[in-house]
């Protein structure tokens, strides 16, 4: 935390300093009561009585506030690239990130009251689009949201951000809001929903070994809102923060009645001693779209001996625990073998022998699967 | 829900059109992959087969995306006018609206980590900053976020941004989020936490009249989540809307045991049958500072012999509806007399005298009350 001042009373400073930015963008009679007015007398004093200007809060204009966005963006190693941002409030899509931005009233920032989803971009194609739309207009309908436009103008418009951001290898985010329009509560304010979406380049390359994880202590959202994909995740990065802080990949959410939920932004899925795959029901928590993807796959696995069934029923936490095998399935995660919850081991300690196959099916899948799940992406 | 297009197949489609901005502040180099592409083929063909551009998402420069905010802003009756804003990323502060934006990775925008407060400005002076600014601090530890400058510094901040706005009379609204960084769910890659502050004028008059509530069919925040004021308003949001849609001002929460919470940005009190302000206690919704300060201004009232006592503690619904008058207070209702609720009309369905008495009791002090509570910008 930095301290900008040690000033106790401002009134009492005895040094101005007028910010250079001032005289750039504005007339002089708008900056005259700023310059003049107090407020800039801010400084600190140190023990000698120096005086020294460290509390710079300048008045900037449109195109100081862009440039300084843009050196913010700039000065940091970004773990991703952000190669293209499209926004139905501009009505076009930029591909410069300084102009990747969200007015500040818009609903979803200061309320939460928006919706997301996303999609892999693997090798030109968009992976389980038309599922993650789906998925991305009902929760924009619980979420009370009209979507600005139709559901095929929305996948065209994703379709030409991917497009244009020259991406073959990625990932597509993208928002309903309620749209700009008042700081109010009630979004009768908001003049139109808006559409954001954004094509991001992941710079670290996969991960697919055995992780921990542990049980979430953070209070699982009512159903209501853990169907729905909002933006009102708070619960979920307190979630992953947590796991973090115990040396652990992710924290895996009971539900009100003790059964195994789902975890902060995936599923979770057990391999039974009687090798069935044994997925948690998705009437409390988000329904997978990667998750039910898996399960339609693990129906190979089934063929070929490796699994004798697929449930989709309630897990106890015991019955998790004993599992031979225990992963996490989602779109960034693809399926990742959990190695040990909490202070049990699962199975013998190591990736799983069906987890393997089933990530394989799935990358398989997302590079070679039928045209229902891979929608080409015409550069 | 507006169509932008009638496609159906976009690769089948004959008609080509390249958007005038794409030859703005872009190299051909970099327009020419995008252009030759099929993505612009997108139209609608009419019955008579002609062909016309209805889908047109060009590509934007930075400059091209300020403005068309800026000129979608201009195209509303705005309700309220954003008069200043300060953004610790850009570290300063505009009073261009085109400018009062947020960086689509920050996370409190993707994932809601962020938390909020607000100060009225009354005659110049900002009524109760430092008790909204203590509630402030709690939430950002509540929420995990390290604050990026300490108390006193954002103080000023605050302070500085009305300056610059010139506002008398208005709110003021700030939030810190963990910042921009990237889209993942942890915050370990957000550079550093941002501080956001707008100064807004609101363009309608206060309203005072009675008001109709309904009893909320939206689930309440988990406690963990309700006593902090982070920006998953989306279960208030709701709240707000359900009670809109039933004609009334705002829909009221029970807790999990049925008794009386909150409204969704404000507190409710009642006055009992005995004359006693009766408010239901803070330790599962969030502490009210405008509640808290009516609490103390109501001991006039004890004094005068128009309340008998004042007491904090669970309220029953059937105890509420059977009250001689219920209020909604907050720094945005003030203090509001409450008519009915469901179907139950309360007291003799006219606003109370008690409510009017602590309604005038709070705008006296906001105008004219101690130092504590006001705090004088020097413009």
């Amino acid at each position: 935390m930095a301290s900008l001042s040690t000033l106790t009373n401002p009134i009492s400073e005895t040094c101005f300093f007028l910010p250079k930015s001032c005289d750039l963008g504005f007339s002089r009679s708008k900056i005259a009561p700023f310059a003049r007015s107090n407020i800039f007398k801010n400084s600190n004093v140190s023990s000698e009585g120096q005086c020294s200007s460290t509390f710079d809060v300048p008045l900037l204009s449109c195109s100081e506030v862009t440039e300084r966005m843009r050196t913010s963006r700039e000065s940091h190693k970004a773990k991703q690239l952000y190669l293209a941002m499209y926004s139905s409030v501009s009505g076009g899509i930029t591909i410069d990130p300084a102009a990747m931005v969200i007015p500040m009233d818009d609903h979803m920032v200061h309320r939460g009251h928006g919706v997301f989803d996303t999609a892999a971009i693997v090798n030109g194609y968009l992976y389980e689009l038309d599922q993650h739309l789906d998925r991305f207009v009902g929760s924009a309908t619980m979420a009370k949201i009209q979507i600005p436009f139709d559901r095929e103008s929305i996948r065209q418009i994703l379709i030409r951000t991917v497009s244009v951001s020259e991406c073959k290898n990625g990932s597509l985010r993208y928002w309903v809001s309620a749209g700009p329009g008042d700081f109010q509560l009630s979004p009768s304010g908001c003049h139109r929903a808006a559409l954001y979406a954004i094509v991001i380049k992941d710079q670290s390359p996969p991960d697919h070994s055995g992780i921990r994880v542990v049980t979430s202590s953070i209070p699982i959202k009512p159903p209501q809102f853990a169907v729905m994909k909002s933006v009102n995740y708070l619960p979920n990065v307190l979630s992953k923060m947590e796991a973090e802080e115990n040396d652990a990949y992710a924290a895996i959410w009971l539900d009100s009645d003790g059964l195994v939920a789902e975890g902060p932004n995936m599923n979770v899925a057990f391999v039974t001693k009687e090798k069935e795959l044994l997925m948690p029901c998705f009437d409390k928590i988000l329904g997978g779209c990667t998750a039910k993807r898996v399960a339609v796959l693990a129906a190979n696995l089934v063929k070929e001996g490796k699994l004798r069934g697929i449930r989709v029923e309630n897990v106890s936490v015991e019955d998790g625990k004993r599992a031979d095998e225990m992963m996490l399935i989602g779109s960034g995660v693809h399926v990742r073998s959990v190695v040990q919850w909490d202070e049990e081991v699962i199975g013998n300690g190591r990736e799983g022998p069906v987890t393997q196959a089933l990530l394989n099916l799935l990358l398989e899948d997302m590079k070679s699967g039928p045209p229902t799940v891979r929608v080409h992406v015409p550069y």
